[in-house]
């Protein structure tokens, strides 16, 4: 068939084919127009909408190209140093509502890939390009996976505990870590898992004194948000009985053993104080304190992987520093065992702000919410028929899709569109919970669904902030069990009370800043210098133009999980299957500068916004 | 089709049949037979040379019955209680060499089970039935899963961890446990793990510190024996980077882990003194030592988990007492590091001997292994290629050979042929390792390779011992850096000698009983009486009449698994495969005697030797 090719789209009779041939055989143009180098006749095989993601395939970058002139230039720039070859369908492709799509695999000169794409009237209107492995770097597993007895004898041999040991003894103080994850929760220890599969030296410090502390620390009632389909670590997935919610403390021994497991260098009760990069040695110089003890650490690269939150949000208030009682942010709340009989004010009406209240009532205390701006809720069991399940369920497993297609097919959906998919899914779920909503709305509760009404996700993604998964705090509002103001802020606060801003004073023994986090380049801010902060810029969002999501439209994530402005420098974060699925990427990107691999970037992402 | 049934058999018309047509039109003939209660008909779907072999669908027990009179005293006995039904082919049957073989499901009055057929000619040459989930006592597992998160809200309420601690610090103290398992290795933490899931209150105890010091406190070089793929545990499969052959420690941080992850209920450092059993209140009495405070426990049933392996033998030779130098069984051996530039005797050249011999050299030791009497020697990667890896590999993974399908399969072979089936492979491993074998021959070992030349399984199921592995020490043997004595025992020992059978006298420092374990009917000897002992009688063991491994012939190993003649004395044990399979049918059985399902047990075994 590709010597009938002439350059210009062979727009396949596809009403004749069947979904897979038609597939495959856009494949065999795709792939012979990209083998001639004719970006051309490439470009023109793509619908003139249309959105192509590259995970690190293409363009060492996470990265999502627009229309034709999009695709022209990603492949201009990449194209000859990429080499792709061997696109093939994977599995059968299907057809519905007018777009074929489907599965398949291919190669470059330096990995091996696997994408998804979507076909509209024969032409290519989403693609989804990721590296999976690098040649020659492949992970040891199955067929490859070592033989770990030495068969035979020998003299003095180390064993495998004499191994680990002494890699324990030495990486960090001898040895020093290729990279340094700075964070030890489910990200880095799911990187460094990645890392360790990769053979990249890693060494994962973290300031709590056993990994999973960052679960186990939180309020008492804590389980996951979300569902366990969704929440998998890599390579290990949770056994078949695990609950659907998991409780915050199983999570965090999970995580315990799972660092155990995957044999990962981690450093507990370990705190970073300072960082800065010597650009001439092209090395990081990091001050931790480990076990009270400094230690300076010289590590290649370095990867903040403090949660996709930054440094908490503190409202600066007019006496404050006069309050009698306890005031503290969210992220330091310790529950709400100490405040029975307590009058407690919780500012903020989010995620964090609910959860907090409904311990705090569970507990016995007097609870007032402040809701200072309209709230995005949606009921987690909604969330999950709704929203989730398709991809993440016991119903989409029975169908075939393991967790690592589902987080492909997540990925294969740009962000330029996916509020579009989300719209008509919170339009049902409005249906669906119009009682609770009603009821919230009778309490004075101010919702909303987005901007836009596409909901909780497309929330998550733009500012990360302004809504609650309900798992049953929406009651206590609606019923008045927890008190709720809304429409105002703390004004000023005295010894025992708080006055709003419009001047109602409530007595408290108890304050909680519910306000939320700054942007995770107030890490670098704090560990390295404002300069470097600036010039790394706003991590995550969109630039969507919505609330809290200023433009221009930036294609992807902010600096999440790809290079950044600064050289050897790294974000991690996000949820779970976040985490879980970005974290290949990330790793191989470290992996391949590591070996020394050509990664020249395109389009790295450029600065509008420092915070 | 089954109302042309007459009652004698519609010899299938099978080479016109597709094999699945040929299983499937046999399940129907068998179904409708089963279903009108007549026992002749089902018979004679059976081949005169046939074997069923049940774990526990209609038995109660781990039976194989042989013949159409097996077939039929089985049936008479079992089929009105078991009212089996709905006899389905499951996937596809396969036919090879005049056998139409494949899987099959079916229920019973409470349970579903599933099983495996091969028919000759048109009858059943072998049928596998097994019970795997009982009716209303489903694993809570998939879409059975539960919640965990309790979404609404309620004042006062546990969390998971306040929950455990409760559990942890009752059971055992003010709240009796329905099972003790005695032995917290691979065995009882698996058994512990099914148990748990199955909602039966179970307490695992061990003498040692930790779970997975069984493995960690054997010699350091020591890594599994088996493959990885014939290891997984129970639901937590391990990751697919794991070694071939897993270090000794790393099984044992992974037992470790996995007993946390289960939530098993383990005591450690808490040894039993003694036990006894109470047949009118139908309760155990047992005498514990926990962290060195005594305490008894109150049980309805005890499972002894102490390994496959009985009491150690150490055998009584003249002189012993006045040895000056260290002497000590294998299984106290603590690894070579001690005994560079000493003389070391060891007694016994199977896999311990092999293994203990090999450190000793590796640490510097002079080393002498004195060979009683002959030995089988199997190379481990000829075992992986030759006898395992049609069901445990990376190409039966790829395949579709789960390792549950795995296990079905090889215990859907019935011991009274299954040594036909390892001749073969035996005797082209005999070939492939022909220098191997000469050379051992060379320097005066003794080999064999089982009574009938089918080699180690059958070696490990007849009598547990008689074999090496080799993963290397058999080149040091047949190279002379270990010197080898064979034909010899130890006649006299001297304070810095032993003298031999046939006069020679050795110097030695250190003298190694690698003489192997008694049944494990000797621990009840120990912690409960003799006399129970002998009522229960021998463990393991086929009565193939072989060496060691006296007739009658028995179908099933003796005692483990099932119902001895104790009531609520169990036995459980075998290597990692054994474990993680039978555990299922053991659980199962102690769940419905506490769920007070009815469980008349067929075929209970006699008992034809005592140890």
């Amino acid at each position: 068939m590709t010597d009938t090719v002439t350059g210009a789209p062979q727009a396949a009779p596809h009403s004749a084919l069947s979904p897979s041939d038609e597939l495959a055989r856009w494949l065999e143009l795709f792939d012979a127009a990209l083998t001639r180098g004719d970006v051309q006749a490439v470009t023109s095989l793509f619908a003139a909408d249309c959105h192509w993601r590259d995970l690190i395939s293409f363009t060492w970058n996470l990265k999502t190209v627009e229309g034709h002139p999009g695709v022209h230039d990603l492949l201009d720039a990449t194209l000859a140093t990429t080499r792709p070859a061997n696109w093939a369908l994977e599995g059968q492709a299907s057809q519905a509502g007018g777009v074929t799509e489907g599965w398949f695999t291919f190669e470059t000169a330096v990995a091996r890939g696997r994408g998804y794409a979507r076909l509209k009237d024969g032409l290519c209107w989403t693609l989804l390009t990721t590296l999976y492995e690098l040649k020659g770097f492949e992970e040891k597993k199955g067929r490859n996976r070592i033989k770990g007895a030495e068969h035979g004898v020998q003299k003095g041999r180390q064993n495998w505990t004499e191994r680990r040991a002494q890699e324990e003894a030495e990486l960090g103080i001898s040895v020093q870590p290729y990279v340094l994850v700075i964070g030890g929760g489910q990200g880095g220890i799911g990187l460094g898992a990645r890392l360790k599969r990769l053979g990249v030296p890693a060494l994962v410090i973290d300031k709590l004194p056993r990994p999973g502390d960052q679960w186990r620390s939180r309020y008492k009632s804590l389980c996951l948000h979300d569902p366990v389909w969704y929440d998998h670590m890599p390579y290990l997935p949770f056994p078949d009985d695990w609950p659907v919610f998991c409780p915050k403390d199983k999570i965090g021994d999970w995580l315990e053993m799972y660092t155990k497991v995957m044999e990962l260098n981690y450093w507990s009760s370990t705190e970073c104080v300072k960082a800065k990069y010597d650009e001439d040695a092209k090395e990081w110089e990091v001050q931790v304190i480990r076990d009270g003890q400094p230690l300076v650490l010289r590590p290649k690269q370095v990867v903040f992987a403090l949660g996709m939150s930054g440094v908490a949000n503190v409202p600066q208030i007019e006496g404050a520093e006069t309050f009698k009682g306890i005031q503290h942010h969210s992220s330091k709340h310790p529950g709400g065992d100490a405040f029975r009989g307590k009058k407690a004010i919780v500012l903020g009406a989010n995620n964090s702000a609910h959860d907090i209240c409904a311990d705090l009532w569970e507990n016995g205390a007097d609870v007032t919410m402040l809701q200072r701006s309209s709230t995005h809720i949606v009921r987690s069991d909604s969330l999950m028929d709704l929203a989730l399940g398709g991809l993440y369920s016991e119903q989409a497993l029975e169908k075939g899709i393991t967790t690592d297609m589902a987080d492909l097919l997540f990925a294969s959906v740009p962000f330029r569109i996916m509020h579009t998919f989300h719209i008509p899914v919170y339009e049902e779920i409005q249906k669906r919970d119009a009682d609770l909503y009603d009821r919230l709305r009778k309490a004075g509760f101010m919702l909303d669904f987005g901007d836009d009404g596409s909901g909780l996700f497309m929330k998550y993604l733009r500012r990360g902030s302004g809504y609650y998964i309900d798992v049953g705090a929406c009651d206590l509002v609606a019923n008045g069990d927890v008190k709720l103001k809304s429409g105002v802020d703390i004004a000023r606060i005295t010894e025992h009370s708080v006055i709003l801003s419009d001047g109602t004073e409530l007595e408290a023994d108890l304050i909680v800043y519910a306000t939320g986090y700054g942007s995770m380049n107030g890490w670098v801010e704090r560990l390295v210098s404002p300069e470097m902060a600036a010039k790394v810029g706003k991590c995550w969002g969109l630039g969507s133009d919505t609330t809290k999501d200023p433009g221009p439209w930036e294609g992807e994530l902010r600096n999440m999980w790809k290079p950044t402005q600064q050289e050897a420098l790294w974000f991690h974060g996000g949820n779970l299957h976040q985490s879980r699925h970005y974290s290949r990427y990330l790793a191989l990107q470290l992996k391949a500068r590591m070996e020394g691999l050509d990664t020249p970037v395109y389009g790295l992402q450029e600065v509008h916004h420092t915070a």
